[in-house]
């Protein structure tokens, strides 16, 4: 087992990462202050893990569950409320712990439960997904989206541990995989080009999903996240590099409705969209471009903006992005392989020519 | 003007106090750091200050402006959304500055809303209540209802300012008023015997809006609360004590449905009940107790419990409060008039027998 620790003064926490932690809750209990638990899942992850975890938290504790429909389009305030109903239902107060078991969907809506519950209860996050375990689970954004932009409301609040058992991604399918990959490949594009070129080597044992590989793809990202969390927790400065396709890929996700592409897929091309930009403004080479998506192609993910979506399209959702200032759109670019730069641009004409040039899926 | 300070370390901020002061923009304006504002109000309010308020702001600044019904029963996540859907409609950003101009429903609905527009934004309050100006502007308290408990989903989180004007007063209906002397009652009861008895004196004057009284009672009810909030802003200790007559008076609001008895009315009643229970512990004498509902009574205020609402079914509703732990029920209780105990009641039994002899409403 591997530990990581979170480093945010009386917030500190630590993410544990091994092999068939599910099975060891002793790491768990000890983050949990009373006899209450609500654990949060949906409806794919319950019959997987739900029965075991809870028959190992019962009678110690009095476990509740509340399980939701699976997917991002359930990500809303409206849906928030069923995780209320069941806290009120079952009279849990202020000293619940409140467990999120499941990908970045159920992760973030349970942290902004945990944050929002009687104006703030603990959480604990179990990641089942790949993208959750190297992203969404560690560094306390929670949130929900508003029909009008993703993530629009919610709140910083850290979770009490997170754990990450590895043995969860034998059952993950393999575009979830992939989609989890993209933020992987994000953390070596932005922070480290060794990384960056461990994973060109290691993409076939990640895809056929090497625990090793995992494990160290795993914890060098959770590394990394902790590093810039702990030096910019609520995003006023370094921690927006983290975002590094996140711009582009959020009007992808927006504008195709929420659930069409995944997460990972979005942020994928948002990811060449900026690597391209980068290469435009004269950062990167035409070559570290190519790599970039070629990297993103090698972890079988979509490389290529959606066929149909203009610029307009995406400068309209672009300029609802929670990192801009007035009205310029900040994005997340790279001055060069591994290291990332944050970028106002003040019109929209250079955007709008990258997005026009940028190769569209055939339609 | 007088001016009070919130002391909170990086989140202090000032309480401005004086006649007039929605004409004195320069006040607001140093607290407003972009040019977006979105100015949050109710259908009440709006006639009678909104315009004038947009004037004084525009074109300095780019206001916008979102009106909600007016009412508790409207201080739901589902009418926050609406705060959320002009926030994204008029494309505001995490620079912009939410100004609440309403009640306590209002109040603590923005503050909601900047609490998780986007993880956090700025706000104001300008209350136009005297019970938002006396108690629920300050401190940071912030939420909406759910069907099962009244401000069960919240966030702790501090304005930028508070501007209370006292001539707002003069067009408060009298129901209000004696509903706002219900917590400036509270604040005698729990922190200051001469500030009650300075209330027993003078309430002749409250009610008839004398300015003089008014703005001295404002300053004393701010200033306490004021020092209770920097002692203990999440309500770990000593806050708690702010809610004498609030867990009885919870349980009426819920039981009767929100929006038929006003908060004050029900924390009058509540302060009542938990005065006769101090009583009853042996804590304060006959005369004591007989003091704070008689005072109550002078306020106009209700001393009675709702008609047919029977100790089952505050019981059932004192359960769910946040300050319980466990199985207990947490009262705020009087040691003696002007200094207040946090009491866990461990069985039910005592509750119950308050709850039975004390007076109810002829129906």
């Amino acid at each position: 087992m591997e530990s990581l620790q979170v480093e945010l003064g009386s917030r500190s926490y630590p993410i544990y990462i091994g092999e068939g932690l599910l099975g060891q809750m002793r790491l768990l209990k000890k983050h949990i202050a009373s006899t209450q638990i609500l654990i949060v899942t949906n409806e794919t992850i319950a019959p997987l893990y739900l029965d075991d975890l809870t028959l190992q938290l019962t009678p110690e504790f009095d476990v509740q569950t509340s399980i939701l429909p699976d997917g991002e389009v359930y990500k809303t305030l409206g849906y928030l409320n069923h995780i209320f109903d069941s806290l009120l239902e079952t009279r849990c107060n202020r000293q619940v712990t409140l467990i999120a078991l499941g990908g970045g969907v159920i992760g973030d809506m349970t942290g902004f439960a945990a944050a929002s519950y009687q104006r703030g209860v603990n959480f604990i996050q179990i990641p089942t997904t790949l993208l959750s375990q190297v992203d969404s689970s560690v560094g306390g954004k929670t949130g929900v989206n508003h029909r009008l932009g993703k993530n629009m409301i919610g709140a910083f609040y850290q979770p009490q541990c997170v754990l990450i058992d590895t043995s969860v991604l034998t059952t993950l399918p393999a575009r979830e995989l992939s989609a989890g990959l993209a933020e992987v490949i994000k953390y070596g594009a932005i922070c480290s080009i060794e990384f960056f070129e461990w994973l060109e080597k290691n993409m076939d044992k990640l895809l056929s999903k090497d625990v090793h590989a995992l494990t160290h793809a795993i914890k060098t990202s959770c590394g990394m996240k902790a590093d810039v969390v702990a030096q910019d927790e609520k995003e006023s400065g370094v921690r927006a590099t983290l975002n590094f396709g996140h711009t582009f890929g959020h009007a992808i996700e927006t504008h195709m409705g929420y659930g069409e592409w995944l997460h990972g897929e979005a942020v994928s091309v948002g990811m060449c969209m900026a690597a391209d930009m980068s290469n435009k403004m004269g950062w990167i080479t035409d070559a570290d471009s190519a790599r970039v998506i070629r990297l993103c192609e090698k972890a079988n993910l979509p490389t290529k903006k959606p066929a149909g979506m203009s610029s307009s399209d995406f400068i309209k959702h672009m300029k609802v992005d929670k990192k801009n200032t007035s009205e310029s759109i900040r994005l997340i670019l790279l001055n060069k392989l591994g290291k990332a730069v944050i970028h106002d641009c003040l019109d929209d004409v250079q955007i709008t020519r990258v997005i026009d040039l940028f190769d569209e899926v055939q339609s």
